[in-house]
């Protein structure tokens, strides 16, 4: 009965996701290309098995419990990247399902990481559908983190359980519905705003539209091999940290804005420790590369500003080789490939509110050893955090350097040097895309060994779906009862 | 007056240092090396400052509080690690402050990492100096987190308050005498048999007496520029390494094995930890050396237990040069480098008590996921954690890590390349002694920056008194009150 359940709503985000195919297949028949029918082949099977499978499991329909929403959300998202991955093996663009697996899970989960060599050479309705694939895979965070993962008592999210818009209620159901169409207008609204601001700047329609999905998920797939840098634009450059910017932001406190409720956004804790942290950084990257890159003030801020908010924000667009930068610049950037955006945005890794917390944690207890009797609690926008929240907290970025641990032993195992894999693993866990040496912007994942690809697809669903809602299935108990 | 009482005790520390450097000038007068006059110098120097604030001091005898016993550890530390400079600079073997100070502090810290770039041209009287001062630190340490950190309550230690011997009281003072008499008994024992067995294998009395100084107190300092690899023996490497895994065990453990009470500890959740992550380390690194290194079974078996031992237990000692080893190998060892022996030993890093159950909560968190209602309790040997002691041991990690991550910047940020910068300050932080890179096995720590030892000579310090014990001193409220 249970796994019936699961199938019925498998087969129903299957059948959207046949649906959202019908786009890049109105595409290639725009640039009249032989993808038509890659679209339509694919198109097809997933409706078919959607359909099929919605059939044999009706009447399944129950009321979804946390247990049941860890399964769905999960293997929703491991299922769709599967099938995501039909048009770049029917459209010949990648020729094994390691690599169109990687690159479609490096889609739906926003990272970005490609094992394309040649961006240039694919068609428009299969880069299209690269940069739909993050878009749609933006909506599904945005969903997870502020609707779904603080119910489920995810890592911390609990604490972002009042601040979701919509009807307050412990059923999911109602609440996913309300909150998911209230956020993704948002998105839809900054996503056109983005649009319009790209083409003001004299991109390309299809180029606007595809930088701006892949901008607004912060997933930072480009239609051109050196990304953004090809446009050689200060405005688009300028443009896209604004967006990025904005799509680190928790959707939530965006909504608020919108109301017109801006101390909500204001006040709040992450928000402006996100602001100090992109603050702080850009003024410690601009001055090492005035020092020691030759740039000028000018330079030195935009290429700062570019590159900290697209690491940051978890994009991984690249606006110049910073392979090329001092040791330092480089060190720090891949450092803050492990923070990531404020949770209940569109971005990946640690998240600033976790980062915030332990912090204030690190000196609470500094603080205890000097006042051994005083009770001091951690606080989070004014308000106590509890010890169960600070555990889960714990917990999370505990497994997520034990991940990283592993995963990147693996890369090494399989002959990458120690800088590519460690990079290749935060690039991959955090969401963001390039890392360095072997893997860094200027290069691609292509040359990885197979079993290294899934290693790191795996790493791309654990940071994606904040490590607990994968591992969770593995737990026996989780299937037994 | 509270000042008063803290120079009352540096002045007893004072005179104590002094009187050691009666050890090496003994070794010079059988040498006949001018090095008498150095540390002749030296003695008169310590002994002189150290009488003198005595008895300037003398009548402030008061109960030591636990703020106070802060105080006389960390600020003990640093000063003893100053004068303990001195033979350095007037024996002429190291020409400024930052190389003499980077060298004692390595020596009291039992770090092991050097900035003297041809050993085997020191004098024996400093080489003997050099390796005393690791041995008196690991005498220090042992006082330390046995009995003075669990009543201080850092960083998870007071999970030992129960097993350490002598009298249980919440009075400092007779508990330090009692303890330390009883486990430096042990520290001497053990020191004695491996000098008896180096002895054994053919090893010069000066030289074993050297090493069996800097095995116990996992320290690395070496006679040899190229560390145990000079001796090229198997036994010697054999005996070292079972000197070394008993170094990295808890003292107060040693103590009741010896009393008889082995099931205190065979039954001990840390040293059971201890074992199986030194085995299964062992085995990982012996068959990546059979594939990749073109080693034979005997001869993986021998290095890669000699070398994981040495880093785990953050002796720092080398066989091999194993930058020539694969990547997988050298990035392995360079993750143990932040794991450390076990809580009471004279082994420093994070440390498997803490390692141990960071992990047993973070699988409680996923358990937790699933049975959001039950309440399920970290244990340590049978007994609850209490929650103090794991937000205690969270607020460690974190904080190594915070301070990992701000080293490491200041390196690279000195020019020096991501791998060189991480390794230099693990090895530091975790009192390992050699690192990767351009302060590899066969290279040393004379080519950083003057700025860059000072900030290694603090990292050495931080990772030694447990991070808090140090960083307590800069919360202005210490001082306040």
């Amino acid at each position: 009965m249970r796994y019936k359940f699961l199938l019925h709503n498998l087969s129903i985000l299957m059948i959207f996701l046949g649906i959202s195919m019908l786009f890049p297949l109105v595409v290639a028949a725009i640039y009249e290309e032989d993808d038509i029918l890659t679209f339509a082949g694919s198109f097809f099977i997933c409706v078919a098995i959607g359909a099929g499978g919605y059939l044999l499991t009706k009447g399944s329909k129950k009321e979804i419990g946390p247990r049941d929403g860890f399964a769905i959300v999960a293997i929703g998202w491991i299922v769709l990247a599967f099938f995501g991955s039909l048009p770049y093996l029917f459209s010949g663009s990648l020729h094994s399902l390691a690599d169109a697996y990687f690159e479609s899970v490096s889609g739906f989960t926003t990272t970005g990481s490609t094992v394309v060599t040649n961006v240039e050479q694919l068609s428009y309705s299969i880069l299209f559908w690269r940069s739909l694939t993050q878009w749609l895979g933006g909506m599904g965070i945005i969903l997870l983190s502020i609707a779904i993962l603080p119910l489920l008592g995810v890592g911390g999210m609990q604490l972002y359980k009042a601040e979701v818009p919509g009807p307050v209620t412990d059923k999911l159901k109602p609440r996913i519905g309300e909150t998911a169409k209230l956020l993704w207008k948002v998105y839809i609204l900054f996503t056109l705003l983005e649009f319009i601001f790209l083409k003001i700047g004299g991109m390309g329609v299809f180029d606007a539209l595809c930088h701006s999905f892949t901008t607004m998920a912060t997933g930072g797939f480009s239609t051109k091999n050196i990304s953004v840098e090809a446009y050689g634009s200060a405005y688009i450059e300028g443009v896209i940290t604004v967006f990025m910017l904005m799509a680190g932001i928790n959707f939530a406190l965006h909504y608020q804005l919108l109301k017109g409720k801006i101390k909500t956004m204001i006040k709040d804790n992450e928000f402006i420790f996100y602001i100090i942290i992109i603050a702080v950084s850009i003024i410690v990257l601009l001055i090492n590369l005035m020092i020691t890159g030759g740039y000028s003030f000018v330079g030195a801020f935009r290429y700062s500003s570019f590159q900290i908010l697209s690491i940051l924000t978890t994009t991984g667009y690249s606006s110049v080789d910073f392979e090329q930068w001092s040791h330092f610049s480089q060190y720090f950037l891949l450092l803050i490939m492990f923070m990531g955006g404020c949770a209940g945005s569109t971005a990946g890794g640690i998240k600033c509110l976790r980062i915030f917390l332990l912090f204030k944690q690190g000196y609470r207890e500094l603080y205890r050893l000097i006042h051994p009797r005083a009770v001091v609690h951690v606080k989070f926008n004014n308000t106590k955090v509890s010890s169960e929240v600070m555990d889960s907290i714990w917990g999370f970025f505990f497994l997520f350097m034990v991940i990283f641990v592993l995963a990147s032993l693996i890369m090494s195992m399989l002959g990458m040097d120690i800088l590519s894999s460690i990079s290749s693993v935060i690039a991959c866990l955090s969401n963001i895309g390039p890392g360095f040496g072997t893997v860094g912007p200027y290069d691609n994942f292509a040359h990885i060994p197979s079993l290294g690809k899934w290693v790191l697809s795996l790493c791309m669903l654990l940071g994606r779906l904040e490590i607990y809602t994968l591992l969770i299935l593995l737990v026996p108990e989780y299937w037994n009862k």
